[in-house]
């Protein structure tokens, strides 16, 4: 090996789905990326499917192994041979995890090998991340989430359409949403093993799948949507993991939500989760929860996770150039004296540096009258020169305040 | 050392105003605990402060230095020389980063020692570990954050209850949610440091405080945070972090929001960050950004992320019980046929099971009549025996749905 040639990081991937295939290509679009952070080119070693390679292959050409095969058998079986054979594991199963998960974490220290899987819950939504290390020695309270996008994205259009549970579903399974067999989901099962893993980490007490009694959203009606819009409330599949008289209860069930709770406002396939604790008061963390290049990029997290050494920030690969004019919305405020023509020459103005009105509203009267508009937007420089001219107009009674506004299409 | 005798972890205390003495006290606090997860016991072997302690017994006699004084100097020099002597750095110190990182971390890489520092942002909402760790080979676009808590109160009670600037920044005097002198805070400088130190590690380019430009809260009249409620905005300070046209832009200033963007409703003294990505569409994350206990907490977990190996999970300390029947507040469906009479038994076998009825609406008339209420929170076991008794009444045209309520005094 030349000094030109980084040492390679050899991933072999077992499984190669929606999830798998999507792992491939991130990992390939990533690479130069990943080398110029770690020191290390990661590469695609091997891949196991129903008709192509073998596992031994697989283990043996590996520095670490990506299982998301999903289930149990085979997958127990790899996963372990993989770590007893001196591999890093990431796995996305989170059924695998809720049921056999102290097996599998006792021979990875047993081996001195490193078990990721964030992926396993609520997708790119860095649940397990905080909860094995922000929050290693907190003492956690109570652990709320809604970490099914598939009920949480019918749930989310039964509220907003007054659809019914079935017509959502089948929304939800034209557009990918939902799977041909979506009992895992809607019977509120798949929360449920999500729910075990996050309460294990959370308390540092042994649960698994079966210690978790679930309800799904399957009975839920129109009507029980058009009373919780009525009353503001939210309704969610809610996992919830709590303390109580010295145990601890993990659960899964339909529930209203309080407008102001930070999980009534999740809406659409995302997932979120809040955890609170004394320590902290509480964290809430959102984003999409499933989806093939979500996860994925989850899986890719946690590999490059454990290509790097502990809290290393690398040198910077780049420089990039500072921005100094960017483009903004505007909200504008002029207080004026109500006279005529006086919109008509602030409008002149704007328009001279190219700013169009988006809405325009006259406030009181005589000497007290304001303008408050709200402008398209438009680079900042053209902004504040259009502002500059505006405060020279005899007619304004005080500087003119700009502030911006960031609206839907921004983001 | 005897086998009953764990290895000593050495943490050394540089500074003891509200943060280094919440860290001393919570540190303590949770010994025993982090001894079960790590392995390690850590101690608290030096402490300094300006009349206590010096450096270098202190530096001598840890594993792990945390830097809470604040400042560039002396802090600068300290954190270098404890890295230069192998010592792992945590650190809260936004200021002494986003002037002097690319100095910190090139020392930290060249002694291979972990240099941490979520605490420097967002307080206990772990941005930096989701940069540097989940998201480390992301294409991330922008970041958008609420990153002064300090501010977000103010703005937060001017929206409120329309009192003036002036007044709410007294308030937040009074309440401790703002310093004696409030100009780092609400004239945005303190989120500049924190979004130079976020659009450093999104960007993987160095960014300095001096790059960013702000604009502060001062100017924000009751008149502005009118037209926000009006339109359904909310106004609030934020850093931005974004890609333009191939170099970046870094910057702080007051913006509304529409409604739906995942930042609108982030209220008080919490801190959120949104990361946008197209690989993961977006994650937000919130929770509290400041006060002594919660950044004494992001501290303690950059702490024991230094003791412990990546990615074990440790072995269960306890097995804590399953509590099967837990209490819940309900909502109750009930399809009634309307006669004299029906509410009545109802309530009665309600109260016989310790059921309280917080609100009952009925709905529709004679065959299509609906009785929808809520109970007070009770043990789910005696509103199930409601719900099967109050089912067999012959009037009820199908079987009661009963539905869970997280009510806000619940959380």
């Amino acid at each position: 090996m030349t000094s030109s040639e980084p040492a390679r990081f050899r991933v072999g991937l077992l499984g190669h789905g929606t999830v798998g295939s999507a792992f491939a290509t991130l990992l390939e679009a990533r690479a130069a990326q990943i080398e110029l952070t770690t020191g290390l080119r990661p590469e695609l070693t091997g891949v196991l499917t129903r008709s192509r390679g073998t596992f031994e292959e697989i283990v043996d050409g590996s520095d670490l192994v990506v299982e998301v095969i999903g289930g149990v058998d085979p997958a127990r079986d790899y996963v372990l041979r993989a770590m007893r054979a001196g591999r890093h594991v990431v796995t996305a199963n989170k059924q695998l995890l809720s049921l056999h998960g102290e097996e599998l974490w006792s021979v990875a220290r047993e081996h001195g090998v490193q078990l990721r899987f964030e992926a396993a819950v609520a997708g790119v939504v860095p649940v397990i991340r905080v909860l094995q290390e922000s929050l290693a020695a907190a003492h956690i309270e109570r652990v709320h989430g809604i970490v099914n996008g598939t009920t949480n994205y019918i749930l989310s259009e039964m509220a907003r359409t007054g659809a019914t549970y079935e017509s959502a579903l089948a929304d939800a399974q034209r557009l990918g949403y939902a799977e041909a067999d979506p009992t895992d989901d809607v019977t509120g099962r798949d929360a449920a093993a999500k729910m075990a893993i996050i309460a294990r980490l959370a308390f540092d007490t042994p649960v698994t799948l079966d210690q978790v009694p679930y309800e799904g959203i399957e009975h839920i009606t129109a009507d029980d949507m058009e009373y919780a819009r009525e009353l503001g409330l939210g309704l969610k599949l809610i996992g919830t993991a709590e303390r109580i008289d010295g145990g601890i209860s993990v659960r899964v069930h339909p529930a209203f939500l309080y407008g102001g709770h930070p999980l009534a406002s999740v809406g659409g396939p995302f997932n979120a989760v809040t955890i609170e604790s004394p320590d902290i008061t509480e964290i809430t963390m959102s984003g999409p929860g499933a989806g093939g290049p979500q996860t994925a990029s989850a899986v890719l997290g946690d590999v490059i996770s454990a290509m790097i050494p502990p809290a290393s920030t690398s040198e910077p690969s780049q420089r990039l150039a500072i921005v100094e004019d960017v483009v903004s919305a505007f909200y504008l405020h002029l207080e004026v004296a109500d006279r005529p023509g006086v919109l008509a020459q602030v409008a002149q103005i704007l328009g001279m540096q190219g700013a169009s009105i988006k809405s325009v509203v006259q406030k009181g009267l005589g000497q007290n009258a304001r303008l408050v508009m709200v402008v398209h937007p438009l680079l900042e420089s053209r902004l504040r020169a259009a502002v500059e001219l505006i405060g020279r107009l005899e007619f304004l009674r005080s500087p003119p305040r700009a502030i911006r506004v960031i609206e839907a299409e921004f983001t």
